[in-house]
């Protein structure tokens, strides 16, 4: 369809009827506006602030559930991995690894991820240059295996701020696909609460500038009751916000398409 | 026409030819696409890096070569001012008085510019936050003066790179109208040379951003021949891109209109 | 004595009682522990954030009382100018020109001021690096004025924040004499308020981090009663701290001098 | 001795007989100054930039190493540990285990360092605020494990350099023994060879105003031939200069703790 694809659903997978229920809605948004969509769910949350946050529901029984939504909607998922055993664990259920941004210069992680074969899905570090993604990529070819793309979640930007640098874009196109992660990358980390804090009211913003940069794909967490989420309430969309903003997006990109 | 508006000229006004060519493109593509066009010529460069640096052909010559194209084209003009007493007399010249980034905390002269009744384009400084350019508004409009706008330029990321904070559009446009400058948001200051690079090839891409970001204007230097230009010739639009560029922009900002 | 320099006082001068009752104490203080002392004072505070901020006593009335705390104590002062025409207003009663960080890139002014023949102190922009100071600094030697210092007051870091970057001293006294700015480089601009905040607590600590980096001299505003201060409250330093910060820093100097 | 301690080897256990020398030659300088010494050396790199950097000798074949030199110099050792695995086997012989800065944020594998008992180095992320280091530090001692030190090893500051944040030293201070790594600090990462660059001949500077802003101990990599170092070349410092470097720090801490 020449559209963005989009990898969505909750930050974690509270449980089987909350993934349930977001995957249906947000495929018959995507099927309707001809969107490749990709479930995106977290089987477990290893980096929190602080010790007492939200882990998840137990490693096995999440990613179950990954893959009933998988086999229900016939769509592909995508979790993220934070541990070499976890790559191979991981890809008997989903069929995109993502490698967390804090964890994406350990290279040992990448090539086990690279090694199942799957779609390896590498975050920009909050750390780390566009032109300095090369060489993630680079840990992921040379297994073999040619199918990474890229995910930006924004750049720190002093302590307790983070910004997305769209000159990044056409830079890392270079280098494989690109995808704009618009809810994460308007967090604002290091908040005095130990609880990352975040702008969702921007989420409208972040995304047209993406698609009209050029983005290939968009991130976003998505949830039917953000404050009542288990982890990232504070960043994610309302999902009935969703439809609306798909709708947008899409004009703009076909707009992009035909320049 | 509900279209962006645009200021756009050379870095310098180096000689009345030179204005006049460039002032007579931009005039003839904006007319076809109906934007609103404001020509962009500094009389007077006070705040280069080098003290060797061309500073300008003299202050009232180049004024008068504002008025000129003013004339000649029926087009509104702008120019930056950089001291108190600036600020009257080029009144008498040009329709847009511009503080400088560097300058827009100089309460004096954002209100003695104010004083004019002119139209005051306001830089957000590269030290400023969105939220902060409130209160260089409020010292336009407390001397009566309600012709504010906000011009964005990037802000500083590191010593030698600048990056545009696209989440800032919508928090200043509750300000004033927000233009957003795309050849000086991509300069590169202190490099090692003492002359500020750039990256025009991501002219495009950060137009396109801003845009779809919703701003009201574009603001962008340009030139027939950048390379042999007397300032900023690092990141100047060539002319010759300028009606692609513009008539890719109105279709973007048209699918925006519409949504 | 091979001590550091001090450059101290009130932010803005208020009257002239306040100006001699900071001075005498300074003074008392500074023949104790020989160090030189340049009394600091500002005739006009012309770049506030907010339109309603304090902005001075009187121009000509302020610098009279920069001649007067000069002539009781016998030692040099120091004021800042915000416009060329200040340079030789302002010369004919201090002896050191202050450029502020916003207007260290205008050429006009730092020119102008260089040509009074009086040093000329250039307070590093906080969006410039500390190898770009060289070119501020050929701005003051080309007019055959070899009397320029350089003061660091911080560089940006995110929209609310500035850090002091110590590899910048050995850096800029490649240039000129290196001075620390320990109240204003401790300062949080951008905040909500309009009112730039600070963190005094501690100046102790970046004091002694820049006596033992190498620094020159140390600048600092201080007053009797911060909180009661017309301007800055939120960084200056308690005067009634000051003989045992500066006791204990001559001490930290004495070891530096040795090594 | 109320001295600084100090964590210092080698980047990368590249073999017996190297560790031995620098251990032997460090050894006899902390023993002469009464710096308490911990010797330092990873068994493994697994965090490179790119694929084809030098990753170690052996897990094991390394771990056995830094055994031999705490029995040989009778000092004790510390490590980094970069999966949950690592934790127990490293646990076996070092008596430190260090968290890398990338790292930090990974809830698991603090906790698994923590129960171990060993002390637990935690570095803070470049991307971390000091005041957020408190949430790691609790993560150590929720375990019991009341042996938690933190080290700065910078923060990003734009996408190719690092910036020390002083006012930090006292913040941490709070919450557990600081140090201050002068020469990872001192990296430019993200450069375009893919190998990260560094600044050494700036760890004097950086040593003295973190001794002098009261940090507990300082972490160096040291190397008699850094140009020949398997892995961080750029950045460490030559093994010839560290008696000098120590010696003159020693005096300075002198100083500082009469004060």
């Amino acid at each position: 369809s020449n559209n963005f694809f989009l990898l969505a659903g909750p930050c974690a997978i509270e449980g089987e009827d909350m993934a349930i229920r977001i995957a249906e809605t947000v495929v018959s948004i995507t099927d309707k506006l001809q969107i490749p969509y990709v479930f995106k769910g977290s089987f477990k949350k290893a980096n929190r602030s602080r010790i007492d946050s939200f882990t998840g529901i137990g490693d096995e029984k999440a990613l179950k559930i990954l893959k009933k939504v998988s086999d229900t909607f016939g769509v592909p998922t995508v979790t993220d991995i934070h541990e070499i055993s976890d790559a191979a664990m991981a890809a008997e259920y989903v069929d995109v690894l993502q490698i967390p941004a804090f964890l994406v210069r350990q290279t040992d992680l990448v090539v086990a991820a690279a090694e199942t074969g799957k779609v390896v899905n590498l975050k920009k570090g909050q750390f780390m240059s566009p032109e300095s993604m090369k060489h993630a990529v680079t840990k992921v070819t040379e297994t073999g295996n040619e199918q990474a793309i890229i995910t930006d979640r924004g750049t720190m930007f002093g302590y307790q701020d983070m910004i997305v640098d769209f000159r990044g874009i056409p830079t890392m196109k270079q280098y494989a696909p690109v995808v704009l992660d618009v809810t994460h990358s308007l967090q604002q980390p290091n908040q005095s609460s130990g609880v990352t804090g975040g702008r969702p009211a921007l989420i409208g913003t972040m995304s047209r500038a993406g698609i009209a940069a050029g983005v290939d794909g968009l991130f976003m967490e998505t949830h039917f009751d953000p404050a009542n989420a288990k982890s990232d309430g504070a960043n994610m969309l309302d999902l009935s916000l969703l439809e609306k903003l798909l709708t947008d997006l899409t004009a703009i990109r076909t707009t992009i398409n035909s320049l």
